[in-house]
């Protein structure tokens, strides 16, 4: 992939006229939030552009899909936004792996799958880049656009909570809210609203939470059974795995979510000095030191016993 | 109370040389923001200045209290932050109910106790008052001054989350990152750590909630008795109030906090059009159309089944 400059990226656009946006399976506020303001800016100019996802896109982003119309063309140019590896395409997308001319992208890991493209890891949200592109292509940022990009912004960084924040993510957000960025009411939708089913199922799992090594390490579990009784889809287990942490003193948090009786997908979480990629190496798996994951084959008892002492292992090295 | 503006504001403070700056009892974030900045940034210039508050000064606030020094002196001038009413001064501010020299505050309901006081009621929280505040006293901010400021600004804000949140808001947020704040751990510290007291409330608080009104009205309980199961403290019922209206459906979200056997404290949440305000007010309550309370008498089956007929017809007259 040649990597050229934001400025090249927006004589590239500009230059073209019927784009094809791809995004990533599983779409995500970031995902949404950059092929759509894409799509939508680029309607405004005349041209004609249409985001093209595997996964169907989430009805709490209505407020943001609503506001393309659906057109039919053939495109002659195409823009990976915010997609940082072809395993992350999907089956709709199987047929563009090596067909995608730019490449807009905040990951470190970026594939560089496409002809040309522009990465930018210090953005903590693809929408950051999104929003300076714009700048350069001269894009009047009106309400829609606002609250498209402000929601980019806003989910990738945990509605500014993470370490991924910088002082741009905020004065970005500032600059979204004076275009018009219902900011208060977009939290809302994204932190602050679940299903009863996903209510249900976090009775279960707080329910289901031990703790061990004097409080030290935590553990939550998902089993189908919980996913089957409350109702919940794969979606509602977000943000689950950071549960046990969350808890005083406890440095490590664990997550097990099972995937068939012998196999479960485990997520580790420090909260401070053990680096739980380390632990998560001892059975094939990896990640960062603050969040990483594995999986274990067994039954459920034998699979928490394994993890459960490499945790508190880990937390007795750090004393 | 006579108006005066922020520089003459600065003006007095570098007038004066030993300063007591009083805290509203439960203190919280911005409180804790507002006092400890003043005495800090005091202090580096050589004055005397001392905070007082009511109440201890919770303990996830040490990263702030730690860098006041104790000073032993006879102040001459006082000055209150935060502070909307003598309502809340309690018992150890009670002598200076009539004596306070300046009062810096951001609540539109301020009392107007102080000789002469400066109110800005569009600041999200009093930490972005002082912020300006220190910027036209020539106060250099330094990582503990940037660490205190953005706790004030974030928590006042519920991570700027809530409707206060304005562009000003992030662009001084922004400014404290770049002053050395570590944002991350903050927000950790005061949104994703609970004690495992608070967590058993949670539980026993979510396995209480009923739902009315094909799933128009949520209501939760926190009696004494779930109180004394889990050892939670009152600080720990924070943010229950708001678990009903997260559910996806829920017009109105109601939380029945137990006083005694017969008196009930009730918070109201809003998801949309129904103003709980006027619900309240049937009960001889209060507040804001998105946010309101009152007290009701009887036993708890009279006293939940008063607010949530009440509560129904409200949803009803929506539509």
């Amino acid at each position: 992939m040649k990597k050229i400059t934001l400025e090249e990226v927006a004589s590239r656009i500009l230059e073209h006229d019927r784009f094809l946006v791809l995004m990533h399976k599983s779409p995500d506020g970031d995902a949404v939030s950059c092929a759509y303001s894409l799509c939508i800016a680029l309607s405004r100019m005349g041209k004609q552009a249409r985001p093209l996802c595997t996964d169907p896109i989430p009805s709490k982003y209505a407020y943001i899909t609503d506001h393309l119309t659906e057109q039919d063309f053939e495109p002659e140019y195409i823009v990976s936004v915010d997609l940082a590896s072809v395993e992350l395409f999907g089956e709709k997308l199987e047929e563009y792996k090596d067909k995608v001319d730019l490449c807009i992208d905040h990951h470190r890991i970026n594939g560089g799958f496409a002809k040309e493209g522009y990465v930018d890891s210090e953005a903590a949200a693809c929408a950051e880049i999104m929003a300076k592109l714009y700048k350069l292509m001269n894009v009047e940022i009106d309400t829609v656009l606002a609250n498209t990009l402000f929601t980019g912004i806003s989910t990738d960084t945990g509605c500014f909570k993470y370490t991924n924040t910088t002082p741009e993510t905020h004065r970005l957000a500032a600059e979204m809210i004076e275009h018009g960025a219902d900011a208060a009411t977009i939290n809302r939708i994204m932190f602050d609203t679940k299903s009863r089913a996903k209510l249900e199922l976090e009775r279960m799992v707080l329910a289901s939470m031990g703790f061990y090594a004097d409080g030290k390490v935590a553990l939550v579990c998902i089993t189908n059974q919980m996913m089957e009784d409350s109702g919940a889809e794969d979606d509602d287990t977000d943000g689950i795995s950071n549960l046990p942490r969350q808890i005083q003193g406890v440095s490590v948090g664990i997550s097990v979510r099972e995937k068939t009786e012998t196999a479960y997908k485990i997520s580790l979480r420090s909260a401070g000095d053990v680096d739980v990629s380390e632990i998560c190496a001892l059975f094939g798996g990896g990640g960062h030191k603050g969040a990483a994951g594995c999986l274990i084959k067994g039954d459920l008892e034998s699979v928490k016993e394994k993890i459960v002492s490499a945790a508190i292992q880990a937390t007795e090295k750090i004393g």
